[in-house]
């Protein structure tokens, strides 16, 4: 068996999210199936650096998996990509997987940006890829707002009520919120999240941008602990999982 | 009857292009038929700044019709983007067209883009937007070789064997190609263009930058007036018009 690490593109539309559901297909689901091709029929167990949820994009989720062909790692990208097809998703890149390297655990930074398409006019090429927000925020505000949220804190107000992390303290290292034209991207990096904790910043810091609350509201919030008294849980589709680093470089084939 | 310039997006890859066909749901069509709801149920005629072929996307087409319904512009956009639901189209703006204006007469200027997605794995998040071409472009190369193409000539070398205009004669403004990370992008500039003359040349330029012709091959397929003689015809959904200019800028509401 040859353990391998891939660079993974995928439309989330296209899905129910990254692990495996009964209710959908999923990301995981087809690379496993895929895998089995080149694993003697047998489908191997696809891990990633982090889940995303149904109808959030990636652009460089990574994944591990291990099969019994011994593929160098062009092969196995180009192998890949021909047994996912005609999925929406992609095989950037493959490397051999160190060993005890783990796509999860071996993380030291995820990096994530969320599109908000701030226009009155509804989005026609870009749906199912950003928020339509049609009143105009104001994107400074919202940056400010969000440097309250910075550094080592307990993101109680943050995490979906579902949330399984054991608990809820995280390092915020980026939160910048950037206008582009009609779009304002929130560029998020830390070395790990909280489920729906990108969703609900943006949720969060679009009542900011609307001029509803303060820019000190998005700290109150944190301060309180209560999800309740955040914003929305902001759209998925406009969220993409983009990076994630290692301390160990990967060397992309 | 008031008459409205409105500036339109479309995902090209819903339609079967700009003009009314039989055989599929064009631009033109949707445009109109929302458009009678505001015009006593009758459909106005629109016209357009240039027709865009099957696939072709539109972040900036300009587009003309007039109503029954009096309507201050950005009522107007709005009234448009709910009657074109669930289509892709979107009004991203409206202004009152001055008396003798033509979307198609009056530009001066026209922008295109054409992305292609120059790796090895295949598109997953930009499938049906990108030329996808798995072999390294070399993208200073085929900038140069475009540079060619610049200036006043007869294009005959570069339109479609269909196109109907009675002369080939057309001045390049600008035709940049531009590496943007994994992608390629060609900008085209002119006051007009020949049907597929973009599209022409998109694949001329793919043979110099797969190093197949050298730089000045293009220049030379152009003073040959042959079409046979250049490459192909690259794909539609990669082309984007981007927009128009007219001496008079709109202010669009």
């Amino acid at each position: 068996m040859r353990s391998y690490a891939l660079l993974v593109e995928y439309d989330g539309g296209a899905f129910v999210g990254w692990q495996r559901q009964s209710n959908g297909v999923t990301v995981q689901q087809i690379i496993e199936e895929s895998a089995a091709a080149l694993n003697g029929g047998v489908m191997p167990i696809a891990t990633a650096s982090g889940r995303t949820d149904s109808g959030v994009h990636a652009e460089g989720q990574v994944v591990q998996l291990a099969v019994s062909l011994a593929l160098a790692p062009e092969k196995m990208r180009a192998a890949l990509n021909f047994h996912t097809r005609p999925h929406r998703i992609a095989i950037r890149g493959a490397a051999y997987a160190v060993e005890g390297w783990s796509p999860r655990f071996s993380a030291t930074q995820r990096h994530y940006r969320y599109r908000i398409l701030n226009r009155s006019a509804k989005p026609a090429l870009e749906e199912g890829r950003v928020w339509h927000v049609p009143l105009p925020l104001d994107a400074e505000a919202m940056h400010a707002a969000a440097q309250g949220l910075l550094g080592k804190h307990d993101f109680s107000a943050y995490r979906a009520t579902s949330c399984q992390a054991e608990s809820a303290v995280r390092t915020m290292e980026r939160l910048d919120v950037v206008r582009c034209g009609e779009e304002i991207h929130i560029h998020a990096s830390a070395r790990s999240f909280l489920h729906h904790q990108i969703r609900n910043f943006a949720g969060t810091l679009y009542e900011v941008g609307l001029g509803r609350q303060p820019v000190s509201w998005p700290r109150e919030v944190l301060d309180g602990l209560k999800r309740k008294a955040g914003g929305q849980t902001a759209p998925p589709q406009a969220l993409c999982f983009m990076q994630v680093d290692y301390a160990e470089p990967i060397d992309w084939q």
